[in-house]
């Protein structure tokens, strides 16, 4: 395959690269591609030493897969023409994800809406939507969701590598552009996002609008909380679950590790962390308890690598879908 | 008054000499005690010089209020021993708090409750359930509590010094003792104590048991998730409240805002984070917003300092209760 890449030099590009070295996949020819001011840039990837361009009309000719992560705009302007040019768009910003003609997949979840693309574009979800619907499918297939209560704690490098900077300056003390509306280090901020005039955030917006489209119950009754927490990589959920029909932990502990790509951490005191989960692939489940009062409420604990499948592996393995 | 502080020379019993001398608290003696290995400090109060000393029996004589935050085991020992010397202990430990003949008490919230201490002791809430009630007391006043979901985001300082300490060794990249589970720099530990058979911890029992004796709600349902993060002072909690009646965003603010000790935040980008609240006295509120499905549930976030609010400047407000 040619994969092509955009936004080949930020934080989730690099992790592009990474996956599909260890994912091996089938690479014939790698395009990278990123803003100007990257350009010129050379990346060694699997032995063969690759110089990034800007994108420019043509470029995408005879790519098979365009993997983007360059923002919202970019996407906007380079997605139609990428896939004008005959490329299946995988794209990583939020500008597609809500356009009814762009399915929006986890591949655990939802593989099938991928085949129906008619704009060529497919579009990969939010990082903490993509692991709180991978846990939710597993709870959904053992009984149906009436209701889901979530408070994320993200980490900095969702802002980018801009993000990681700014943390990484802050606990050196020194100060400089920071993407955060606070200071981060030795703080958590409850903002990803610009606010709407109700109060509530994007980031808690697309949690509430994406997994409705994911799972396709489009009156899902999600209540998210989003916040930013000093951790370099990796978004952890806490996740209050209310369905039809009670289940008993173990059944909970069932239905979750019968996912494919769920690691459940039975016992309470093995629950998963950022820090440990970071360089993994998978989505990690701990703390599964039943709600005190109600028999129908169950309590979880989420944690994935929001660079890899909250992104990049994420991307690349819709990609594999499209073999 | 005569105040005698056990645990004088830890994260909780430093700020309480903080707060009497901020508060202008009318200590006309002061007697400081802490376990033998702190025997033989000196601290300098308000130009005293005070020599801290093991408790020993009789050492209460003569005492008015003793606040005490030097653990469980210590105040089951010499709580009753001071109680019987005759001075009222305000215990800052969990060792009391559940006990029907002592009153737990938060002071804008329940402070006639204080004058029933039938053990001549009064008990301090958990840290983060101070902040909770003295928020939920204003919402309760505008419309009945029905059901309430907590996520806590937990600084370090509320494992004391060497929770703080741990932090502070781990962010310079040196190992040591650590009273948490796992790394705490860079990460978040959903786990504040020790788990019981179901998979909830002691902290989260905590604040299910204690709202309800303080509020005087012995049903309320209440569904709490403990996060510790890498942070130094403040404790941060996203509470989503159901009630009977729906209050407007208006209403909700208002209710906050008439509850006295607490500073409301009604633009959303006014948020307040933990670094922002730390060495302040009140509980702050931002972030107040309806839900996105249900009229009669509001999300807020409740952010104070638990060394003071949390800790010692609730005790020092109960000691002033006493009069």
């Amino acid at each position: 395959m040619h994969v092509a890449i955009l936004g080949a030099t930020g934080a989730v590009g690099r992790t592009f690269l990474e996956v599909l070295e260890q994912r091996n996949f089938p690479v014939a020819e790698l395009t990278l591609l990123a803003s100007e001011r990257s350009v010129g840039k050379v990346i060694e990837w699997r032995g063969r030493k690759i110089t990034v361009r800007a994108p420019e009309p043509g470029c995408f000719r005879g790519v098979d897969v365009a993997l983007f992560s360059a923002g919202g705009a970019r996407s906007l302007e380079w997605a139609p023409r990428a896939a004008e040019e005959g490329a299946i768009v995988v794209d990583n910003s939020s500008a597609w994800r809500m356009d009814p003609e762009v399915p929006l997949v986890v591949p655990e979840v939802n593989p099938d809406a991928a085949a129906n693309r008619p704009k060529g574009i497919i579009a990969n979800p939010n990082c903490s939507t993509i692991q709180v619907v991978v846990a939710l499918k597993a709870l959904e297939n053992a009984s149906p969701l009436k209701n889901v209560v979530m408070t994320t704690f993200q980490s900095v490098s969702g802002a980018g590598e801009t993000g990681k900077a700014a943390l990484d300056r802050e606990l050196r003390g020194e100060t400089g552009d920071t993407p955060f509306s606070r200071t981060i280090a030795g703080n958590v901020i409850p903002q990803i996002g610009k606010f709407d005039g109700e109060g509530w955030t994007e980031e808690e917006l697309k949690m509430v609008y994406e997994p409705r489209k994911i799972l396709s119950l489009p009156k899902l009754d999600l209540a998210p909380t989003c916040v930013r927490v000093p951790v370099e990589i990796g978004h952890s959920v806490e996740m209050m679950v209310e369905q039809e029909r009670p289940l008993s932990r173990d059944e909970a502990i069932e239905a979750l590790s019968a996912m494919p790509g769920i690691v459940v951490s039975a016992a309470a005191e093995k629950f998963p962390t950022p820090l440990e989960v970071a360089g993994r692939d998978e989505v990690f489940v701990g703390r599964i308890r039943r709600d005190i009062h109600r028999p129908n409420v169950l309590h979880l604990w989420v944690v994935a690598d929001n660079l890899r499948k909250g992104a990049a592996t994420n991307a690349v393995q819709i990609a594999g879908l499209l073999g």
